[in-house]
């Protein structure tokens, strides 16, 4: 799940060489400013930075029906945009917490991921143009409403992700897939990360194109979310499992899709592949089931100082990382695994009472070196930003990191886009 | 449905300054030689150069159960690499009629496009990693095997359509989905072109989840078909119809998905919006259904010349093309249209008994002004490689192609790699 942001813009304001930046508000999840500065250069307060908020751009161009594809303005909210959709029977592609507050342009120049992903694919897939102001104030009409366009260079992927550093985007057309109407949910108990594996290869092939959603928690993400939030019951009481998977479907069909579930878990508990399950019979059920999932970055929030890591593993691997941070960290820390394992994602996130230095040492950078050694991604959706900037080496390679370094300096030669974010500071000079 | 073609290189020999370039074998479709030297400049005659087939270089370097990520060489035939992958239970997310002899790194550069866009999407979704060689040798290893990666701008996406122009691809990673058991295939009659479009909104609502192809032909191209093909009929005899279309259902269960399609069809045919319709019941029938869609090209070839355009246009405006161009040149040509109307791609074909300068000058500019004051791509999946090289300015702005000569200049700054095509021949030099 993707932490909650919404997208300013610094314009530089009576400094010789203005500095035009883009801030992501992370809300709830903010980090203590002095986490945040352990990676902020001094040169950062130098320059005078004016913050441009995109909230009034919040038109909707165009919606075509027959094709679903929306064209709106950058300052869009995600809810919003989900709602004028439902109305018009078709849903965003995207998904994710922080729905109420994030804009379309911020989820689009961060790539964000989010919740449907494993069903309708990424931001690099379903957005189909782009607007985008450039450093120079030059306006980019890459804006097309086409599925397929073959005609060069297809220059609007290096705008999404690249978190405002190469250009703002103003404009976005976007597919939305048709708003189905069955949704059904199961949340299921494991025994072991294994069975949790094996669990999602058959879904993939038994519930196939109905499977919305494949995530999971361990036992210390259940435990967590029990103890801090409120109002929160385990659907699978007494018995504590080692792991929780929420399966959602969606399709056309109520009951065919229902029937199809039921089966799958019948089998999937006939084989041990699951321990226990519950299967929502309504939409409250849904949302309870859900909440347990979501509610995990808050019940974190609430247990004291955390420190979050948002990776990409091969899925085989993926939880060994939990369990040799819980064997570096023993009594020190508690250390959390979750995320979406459709799509290979782990959000890894170490819990302490308070900020620890000595914890911190012996969290990195060797979780930054077991990722880069699996040849895993160190940031899956959250983006670099400015802590991560100068850690980029260890999942890509000096040559690739060199050539965004010259696009940058391409699209941006002063370097005035969101100084210090994304690319190691050497190359922002 | 994107022509045949395979990969190869050109590499400077014997000249000072060598030249590097692809050239896509067009296969049964290749053009004749007065033709493809319309767009070729003189230029292009002076330096030698030499062929590198990447044909050895088709080896699978991976294959994970888990996620369905395959890795392997560019020199794999699409079709070799579906039979793998059949094996283990997946499909690739691509096809498409030169499978048999088409490459993976070909179908990756030329970002092909095919039947299945419509369900998996284009290949900047499903490509996950990439290795590149550049024109100075240095090798890319963007092979990344994860589906959520946000460190940095994603280069991999520069590579995909951009026809070689800016490195050579040796290596891909690519998400394959898994293969469902069910597929079911109908063959319909509608009276109107409008009709089509309404039941391509219905099918996307009421099959949702298994709709895998909707495919469009008109009565001029089912005549075709049937006058120069051997052993294809029209299942849906005798009465001819204004307008085909072809809907594919692909699914994890047999009996409910085709209860949901007969449903469907059932609907649509009280509706009105189908004038009659068959459903294949058995795999001979599937595949003789597509035989009419699929024999489109090869009926073309054997009527003639023929002016060959692959348009994206607005679902809505698509037609109106076709049917001005039948004014436009009234009995001097025949006109035919057809395509992926899932996806908003139409093929134009102007079929005439011998080439004729008269007519070429009645079609061109004008098909490409059309498109272009619609905001359509002048070239939905087949690249505009040496042919339409000058004519990208249709549907890329001045700014955004100017970008994209500085992209090609940063990345391979002698121009050695496959020159004159993509870009227009002034930014080549």
């Amino acid at each position: 799940m993707r932490i909650g942001f919404w997208m300013q813009i610094l314009i530089g304001c009576g400094s010789i060489e203005g500095q035009v930046s883009f801030y992501y508000n992370l809300g709830a999840q903010k980090r203590s400013l002095r986490y945040l500065n352990i990676a902020t250069p001094e040169t950062c307060l130098l320059y005078p930075k004016v913050i441009i908020n995109l909230r009034l751009m919040n038109d909707i161009v165009s919606f075509d029906k027959v094709s679903g594809i929306l064209v709106c303005e950058a300052g869009g909210i995600l809810e919003n945009l989900s709602s004028f959709l439902d109305n018009q029977g078709f849903i965003m592609p995207l998904d994710l917490g922080a729905k109420g507050s994030c804009q379309i342009g911020g989820n689009v120049s961060t790539n964000a991921g989010g919740l449907r992903l494993v069903r309708y694919g990424s931001l690099h897939g379903s957005v189909l143009g782009l607007e985008v102001v450039l450093a120079d104030g030059r306006v980019l009409d890459m804006l097309g409403t086409l599925r397929k366009d073959n005609t060069g260079y297809d220059l609007k992927h290096l705008f999404i992700g690249s978190e405002g550093t190469l250009g703002i985007i103003t404009k976005i057309s976007i597919l939305t897939p048709p708003k189905l109407p069955a949704t059904n949910v199961a949340f299921l108990g494991c025994k072991d990360y294994s069975s949790c594996q094996k669990l999602l290869v058959d879904a993939k092939r038994k519930l196939g194109e109905i499977l919305s959603a494949f995530e999971f928690l361990d036992n210390m993400s259940m435990d967590l979310v029990l103890n801090h939030l409120e109002g929160i019951r385990n659907p699978l009481p007494p018995t504590m499992h080692n792991f929780y998977v929420l399966i959602e479907t969606t399709g056309t069909d109520e009951s065919s899709d229902k029937e199809k579930l039921e089966a799958f878990l019948l089998r999937s508990m006939e084989g041990g592949l699951i321990s226990d399950g519950a299967l929502a019979q309504d939409i409250n059920q849904i949302s309870s089931f859900w909440q347990i999932r979501e509610g995990i970055p808050e019940a974190l929030m609430k247990a004291g100082a955390v420190y979050k890591y948002d990776l990409s593993l091969p899925v085989e691997k993926m939880y060994d990382l939990v369990e040799e941070m819980r064997v570096r960290l023993g009594n020190s820390a508690k250390v959390i695994g979750y995320g979406h394992l459709g799509d290979g994602n782990l959000h890894l996130n170490i819990s302490t009472p308070q900020y620890d230095d000595a914890v911190f040492a012996q969290i990195e950078p060797f979780v930054y070196e077991w990722t880069s050694n699996h040849r895993g991604s160190i940031s899956a959706e959250h983006g670099l930003g400015l802590m991560k900037a100068n850690k980029i080496l260890y999942t890509k390679s000096p040559e690739i990191v060199q050539i965004m370094g010259s696009i940058k300096k391409l699209l941006d030669p002063r370097g005035i886009l969101n100084p210090y974010k994304v690319l190691p500071h050497s190359l922002h000079s």
